[in-house]
């Protein structure tokens, strides 16, 4: 355990270039300071940007990088002015480990949004260090952005929630999109998309999942539980699905056209998109100005919204749909995701890599 | 006067091919129905849309084509059935003169997004007629689209609050852009964009012009009383008002960028879209996630609203700055209308031109 006067030390997975391949890395990271919470990380998901990341696809990484930034664990110590968390407690962590607590942004509670919010890796503390993520059996973190993981929540499949969750409950509770009965689509349906059907079902919509493969219509309707299935390479249906849906959630993070899916929208329809594209997408402001249709975008949520989105997802028996890997398995993970080859998150068990080894000094 | 067994006898103007050119007219409407009111048209604004119609831009036109949908005037009649109107009332007529009164659109008082609307002109009525517009000295409109305008407000400038004021206040009230304090951007200083500058004021917003012309600025500070304004074509001034608008109102009807727009809005910003464009507008994905930001069309505004309108229009002294021509400088008006060469909505004074001609008989 650590001390309070005494640097950790931390074992984790490290990128040391641009290949994005991992491998063992040990490094210190801070005392727990007086608001900070030491966490022995148990399993951390793996986002798509996390291999961007690794890859320098953003041309912004510093290396060495530990990435994760789905965490979940349990708290190993907490700092003399901790509240709410003691030793032992299940928590988590997400993509920001920090923000300036006296902006707009924060002050409304959207740290998110803060321009000096600091990311949970690839970004440096306020302590003048690198910032490293959940590859790595502890982290430590301010409590501000420390979130207790409810007991009935496996923290497994809580992970992803922590990410890929928040990105799509936070614009769906800002937009106005959980009145039950109301007609959702998903477009996409990889990690965040597949949360999207997930909570739109929760929220009592009908939900149609939207999709250029067929092959994901059982997938859609029998494990998922969408109501509907669209295919959008065809005409006919899209023809006939036409101011069908009162909401889109738009989760494509390549150029794709919005006009066919505006054209899904009915009068007063919102299409929220929450994919980063590369390149500009377009449409015809006729598409949304008759109808009165809105496109918007939202980008993961608060800690605050975190925190009800966890209730939310025991009241409601809502999880991630996950595949759990070893550490030793994160390179070749990452080669599945490149190819969207997983159902529909991996969240690596970094606990077990852990098991016999020593703890953060 | 008309009267309930005989076709009315109306003079006005009409396009009779795509030149766009107007002369005089003459034809028949319907006798006056139960639900009818027969209007006796004083002043009708031109809108950029007439000069479109007339000249079939839209590849739709019929001919003859009497346009005009900016129209106030006084009933001459009414039909056995019309509640809340009378002879001599002052009353108005939009861009719409029908709808199903059955559809969702038309239950929730948004008929103007009902699919079975009735265009004030280049339409067909219900008796299989086809529907001539307020170039003309009558007019028989169906009274759930007749509005009456309050005492106070001059029947020649309440002409353009029936088109280029609901279509800014509309999308104003309907997406919560009236919070005083709340900044606001117009882009494009048209008929539509100095109604957004003055309904923005009366609603206490802090109003910044933006345009590509240096020239427009102190008609926008001292004729139109924006707050401040942007030259868009300067770099360092749209740098320099990152981030410090809360809504946009972009009236411009032409192909342009979005996201020099997008990066001025602050988080939660909205950029609202109310100029039909031909070509496809872009955006990059990031500038509306990163700050949660929406795009949006909206598409004139409802009777209801429009009523609502006119009543805040008294209330806060708001209406249209125009510039009154006679019926025979028509063509001349369309030409400068054309050129943009017009403070800032022609409105034709249609009473005068029959002032000594024989009324409908």
């Amino acid at each position: 355990m650590g001390s309070l006067d005494s640097l950790h030390h931390v074992s984790g997975w490290a990128a040391h270039d641009a290949s994005g391949q991992v491998s063992p890395i040990g490094y210190t990271v801070r005392e727990t300071g007086p608001n900070d919470v030491l966490i022995k990380v148990l399993f951390c998901g793996i986002c798509h940007t996390d291999l961007h990341q690794l890859r320098n696809d953003y041309g912004a990484s510093k290396y060495p990088m530990v990435a994760g930034h789905e965490v979940t664990g349990l708290v190993a110590e907490v700092g003399k002015d901790v509240k709410g968390f003691k030793d032992g407690d299940r928590v988590g962590v997400g993509c920001l480990v920090g923000s300036c607590h006296g902006c707009k942004p924060c002050k409304q509670d959207m740290e998110q949004y803060c321009p000096k919010r600091i990311w949970t890796y690839n970004d440096v503390s306020p302590d003048g260090r690198p910032t490293y993520g959940g590859f790595a059996n502890f982290m430590i973190v301010d409590q501000s952005f420390v979130l207790k993981i409810p007991d009935n929540l496996p923290l497994d499949a809580a992970a992803p929630l922590l990410c890929a969750g928040i990105t799509v409950y936070s614009p769906m509770k800002h937009f106005g999109m959980t009145e039950p009965g109301k007609r959702c689509g998903v477009i996409g349906l990889g990690g965040v998309g597949h949360m999207g059907v997930k909570f739109a079902k929760a929220f009592g919509l009908h939900v149609t999942v939207i999709s250029t493969s067929p092959s994901k219509e059982n997938e859609a309707r029998l494990v998922l539980g969408a109501d509907a299935f669209l295919l959008s390479t065809d005409e006919k249906q899209m023809q006939a699905a036409a101011q069908s849906l009162d909401y889109i959630i738009d989760t494509v993070p390549s150029p794709h056209p919005l006009d066919p899916y505006l054209a899904l929208l009915d009068m007063n329809g919102k299409l929220i998109i929450l994919g980063v594209v590369p390149s500009p997408l377009q449409f015809v402001t006729a598409n949304i100005i008759l109808g009165r249709r809105l496109i918007a975008g939202s980008f993961i949520g608060s800690i605050k919204e975190t925190s009800e989105m966890l209730n939310f997802c025991v009241e409601k028996n809502v999880s991630c749909l996950i595949e759990t890997i070893q550490a030793d398995y994160l390179n070749k993970s990452m080669k599945r995701l490149e190819k969207n080859d997983v159902r529909y998150r991996f969240v690596v068990d970094i606990g077990k890599a852990f098991e016999s080894k020593p703890q953060a000094s």
